[in-house]
């Protein structure tokens, strides 16, 4: 397995990426390598500064760097050599099995749609999260921020996309799948909501529980979570901030430490042709870690192949 | 000043508002008046057990219930005697300055726009909830509810009705107000969301300080946060459910407490022709006690006639 990493991709790239890929190359096995993709320069000095001596680690140069605040379609054309235009060549070719950066979100989600592309009968790629529960596992949340303004017909598919990865990547059988909204009826919510909960009910490929409320984000009711890339983000972004704040204040807990991003390593990009992870921009060594591992499960999973099959 | 409150309306009623009441009513002033509406003889009985001895109750009968599950506008139509269809009567005609419930929120909201009706330039009332923040501090936020579709024009207008709320009833000097987003960049978010921050920038009777994400959400960066009832509903549920949940982990925390909506005692309707507030379903006594503060606080800042003011 090749798991390719942008190392120029972050806040605090490239080093706490490097260190944080280090750390990850001590822990997987033999057979799987790291493919470190920016600057070779920059990039091998900050391995021998970790005086790292194994041998899962490659490193591929790309001399350009997207910057996180750049406009995600035009960089990708002015910067082919851009170490996410690389890591998307590479993929493309099957010379790495998965693509994870913590750079630019907006040139990750071009990359894919452009680059691999759509997988068939996917209507619109969403970014999957994840939620804390607690009852200590984790709830698929999506879309978190790929596509602000859906329709029901593209929140009836997240269900299905959601499910199809819970199950593959979590081994949760038959995942209940529930529709984000602001009452437990029917009825509920908005235009979009009350069309989507009717698609999602009468659609027998999934175990659709029906709505939850906000109340139930953290309580174990799903394991699938359907809503907008509106909703999602500003929901995933409002419980992150938790681990902080309560450890601002002294307070420690291991349902609070789930809600720290760096304990889940990333968010990957559900229905597009290969394995793309988006990590948080300000990445640490240790969220850098995750990554690694959070790709070697979407890897070993096949989840894209299983989505492929389940939409041919 | 007259309080009316809904004696029968909310999942404890009427035991769990009447006896919260009368907690109230040990700690308002002599010139206040609490009106309780709903079964006199249910509510007598109630204030004998607690053995009040006050003067500042008085009880309005109303025979009927609109319950918690009913179609609002069928209920109110064939209800005209409940005690949400007597307290929008006593509104309307000036016999309480207030009204307050924790019933039917639906039949609430229809009562409003049809009885004391929405003040002349507003386009659609929002629902204001209040969001603990790390400073200490409560930041009003709306729409949580009343609205689950929006136009950008709404969104902008909400800013408007929620820096006035602010002012008048928080002493806030000019609020901050900010647009609830997923990037903090004017181009960022759903396509409503990119209107209105062009509204809301343009507009020079608020303190537009631009968009919040959902990472900001309890940092105190705003007084005012923007949002549309969907997404405002969600949030604040799941905010309000920290407190339960960490409760039941053992841990206290001053900041978390405020997440506990009995603190607050209710949501007010922000933009009808009277003082209207909605209280959680499932109020306790605590709550109802609170609803009668927030109720008089309400009344004292003059804020309805502010509105119609500003808005004339």
């Amino acid at each position: 397995m090749k798991i390719g990493i942008d190392a120029m991709g972050g806040d605090f790239a490239p080093k706490a990426i490097v260190e944080g890929i280090i750390l990850a190359a001590n822990e997987i096995p033999a057979d799987t390598t790291i493919v470190l993709i920016g600057n070779v320069q920059d990039i091998q000095q900050i391995i021998d500064n970790q005086n790292y001596k194994g041998t899962n680690i490659e490193i591929v140069e790309a001399n350009e760097t997207i910057e996180m605040g750049e406009h995600p379609v035009r960089a990708l054309q002015s910067k082919p050599n851009s170490s996410i235009g690389v890591g998307f060549k590479l993929l493309k070719t099957g010379e790495i099995d998965v693509f994870a950066s913590a750079g630019n979100t907006g040139a990750m989600m071009v990359g894919s749609l452009f680059s691999i592309k759509t997988i068939e009968g996917v209507q619109r790629p969403p970014i999957a999260g994840f939620a804390p529960q607690i009852d200590g596992k984790l709830a698929v949340i999506l879309d978190i921020g790929a596509n602000a303004d859906v329709k029901p017909e593209m929140l009836a598919q997240f269900g299905v996309l959601g499910s199809i990865y819970a199950e593959a990547t979590m081994g949760i059988d038959t995942p209940r799948v529930a529709l984000m909204n602001i009452g437990e009826e029917e009825e509920k919510g908005s235009l979009v909501a009350q069309q989507a909960y009717k698609l999602m009910k009468e659609n027998t490929s999934i175990n659709f529980i029906g709505n939850i409320e906000g109340k139930d984000f953290f309580k174990g009711k799903a394991d699938v979570i359907v809503t907008d890339g509106f909703t999602g983000n500003i929901l995933l972004k409002m419980g992150e901030s938790l681990y902080g704040i309560m450890k601002d204040r002294g307070i420690r807990d291991e349902f609070l430490d789930k809600t720290n991003y760096e304990a889940v390593g990333g968010s990957p990009i559900i229905g597009v042709n290969g394995n793309v992870i988006i990590a948080h921009g300000s990445s640490s060594a240790t969220a850098a870690k995750n990554m690694v591992h959070l790709c070697r499960k979407v890897v070993e999973s096949k989840v894209t192949e299983k989505i492929k099959e389940a939409l041919s």
